[in-house]
């Protein structure tokens, strides 16, 4: 049998989930509660779907290659704003668009590893980081966390070698939900800086973090760009998903050789995802932070009503963004409990083995779920299905 | 310095050469002839734009996350097209949808190759097959072709290791061309399955050939897709290059590898783009029969004038799809002189050396003209301004 890249890895877990619905119905007065995506699932608000379709009949540039990098106006957009969020200047060309966060991450691994280098990841990992690792020949070093998920500076320290080339840190952390300190974060870009790696921080989620002003400093250190590679993804402030639009902050430099993986992986961004990140952010700001209301009343909601399954034995292990991250309290494995679930209880989740290594037992007693598309009644619902579990 | 997978490969070429208008003026009796681009330069047909512009205000899915392999309905289209296209039977499920046809290529590279593998290019090659193996660490084999631009598979087989994994065919080719005959691409095809390899056969220029019938038989042969890998772009037929959306055929078990490549890269292709290629698929085929003449009459063109310029010693290697590539008359190397012809003839080209090892001397004699957004006018200005050059 021959090697292959894509035999190093696992199947997409939100795939593999997906199939466990094939053939299950569920009753009328019991529907299906999904709560497996870490993406919203509806559509962008009608104004952006109208502007977007003017765009694709009016403008031929909706339609035609743009720049590698990004289209210059986008850029110089998302340079400004992120230099609002973060208290900082930044230059549009320390800014890039991608097709998605994840070609943000993938195309980052190939301009800075070689086969056999290292790449830190706290435990539990985003998957799609870990398996692009795996496919790229980079061996993911595990950073476990303890019971707050939070990765702790000195453990990843101690785990730097000559063939170290980065952390990866993902803040709001999916799957986890914690919010990153301002602080932590800072300490990984002072560990990073002074072993000469790059520090990686996916802030895929940063438009739901509960805390107001600049989630971390990292943007105004000087010479910032030499360490950090900030990613981001338009996918969930402005419903994009199935546009596939991402963004990437570091140096130009970096960008520069960036460029080769992604024109040879993609050729440019798709355009008309372009025009509606850029349409967002210039006019959508008032009705993101709408959403951002919403899905923390959600998280309300969540730790409101957390002793309904505290009382049963389950442990919240961290709240935040899509997300919340259980221990669950049953004597069986929480990949063998998601599957059950589907039929037994409606319920679709990922199970904390999706998001660890295999000999690590903790993702056997941990589960994911991301509440971002379930209201009130909805996250009632739930509490009472998992309450009722007996195994 | 670190070594890194980018640092492995050159710049991308399109992107170099776009540099090269950067501060050039031209003036307005000699505007610049850009045969550089191997895309559309024009938008799709209104009809389709107002479908797109429909699809988006009206329909949720054009918005949210679809399936990693592509949308079911377009996958079936495909099925049924590429059966009827080449006379065979395809099921559904032996064909994937991908962010553009460069995609596929590297999910298939790295769903059949590991570190230090070898897969066979025939030369002058297109050059993002040569980045991404570069980019993979695969290393590519050059299979050096001769005036007619064929590669030999009697060559090829001589140039097989136990480390060669695949052969890549690009037919009608890019950059020289040329439309392999059926029984040469079945060459290849036996070659490949007697050795145990996969044979990529890129068809984005399918579209344009200049011959009717199927262009080879290898989806008529038992078992076909243990052996094939059928690449395909809806960018050139439809006018689609800023959605990205491309194809792929082979075996549902090849595919189930891609997966992992394209849900970590691209999660999945572009719903807008998605539509628009199934949109054109059912209505479109009138239209770009239509389009196929036009590209056809302007070959014919560039065959009527050829006088002009083989006058003054240049020699056509090959001609069709979107190309002409030449050898030039000059004692100077083809990259310096196409980076002259931009000031001193307003004319932008891609030079031989783009296409070929640095240490292949033809590179150095040759030059691509993409000629597929010339009219009959634009393509008697170019050769005169080709034709009144002296260095």
């Amino acid at each position: 049998m021959t090697r292959t890249r894509t035999a190093a890895t696992f199947a997409p877990p939100v795939m593999e989930a997906r199939r466990w619905l094939e053939g299950v119905m569920f009753p009328e007065n019991r529907p299906l509660i999904n709560v497996s995506q870490a993406a919203p699932v509806d559509p962008p608000p009608l104004v952006l779907r109208q502007a977007m379709a003017e765009f694709a009949v009016t403008e031929d540039r909706a339609h035609v290659y743009g720049p590698v990098l990004g289209n210059p106006d986008l850029r110089t957009e998302l340079a400004v704003q992120i230099g609002q969020h973060y208290a900082a200047e930044i230059a549009p060309d320390q800014v890039a668009i991608t097709s998605g966060c994840n070609q943000a991450f993938a195309a980052t691994i190939s301009a800075i590893t070689d086969e056999g280098d290292e790449v830190i990841l706290p435990t539990p990992w985003y998957f799609n980081h870990k398996m692009w690792l795996d496919m790229a020949g980079v061996h993911a070093v595990d950073l476990k966390t303890g019971d707050d998920l939070l990765p702790d500076p000195d453990a990843a320290r101690a785990l730097i070698s000559d063939k170290t080339r980065a952390i990866a840190l993902v803040t709001p952390n999916n799957p986890g939900g914690v919010e990153y300190p301002a602080g932590l974060v800072r300490a990984f870009y002072d560990l990073a800086r002074e072993k000469g790696l790059r520090l990686l921080v996916d802030e895929t989620y940063r438009d739901f973090d509960s805390r107001s002003g600049p989630p971390h400093d990292l943007f105004a250190q000087s010479g910032w760009d030499e360490t950090l590679v900030h990613l981001y993804s338009f996918s969930k402030a402005y419903r994009l998903t199935g546009h596939r639009v991402g963004a990437i902050a570091t140096s130009a430099d970096l960008l520069a050789e960036l460029e080769k993986f992604l024109d040879t992986v993609a050729i440019c961004p798709g355009q008309i995802g372009q025009f509606a990140a850029l349409w967002g952010m210039k006019n959508l700001s008032q009705w993101v932070a709408g959403e951002r209301d919403e899905i923390l009343d959600r998280r309300a909601a969540i730790q409101e009503q957390l002793p309904r399954l505290t009382d049963k034995g389950w442990r919240l292990l961290g709240l935040g963004a899509y997300f919340a991250y259980f221990e669950h309290p049953f004597d069986i494995s929480s990949d063998e409990l998601a599957r059950r679930l589907v039929p037994e209880a409606g319920v679709l989740l990922l199970p904390g083995t999706m998001f660890v290594p295999q000999d690590d037992p903790a993702g056997k007693r941990q589960m994911r779920i991301a509440f971002a598309n379930l209201d009130r009644s909805g996250i009632a619902q739930l509490f009472e299905r998992l309450r009722a579990l007996s195994f």
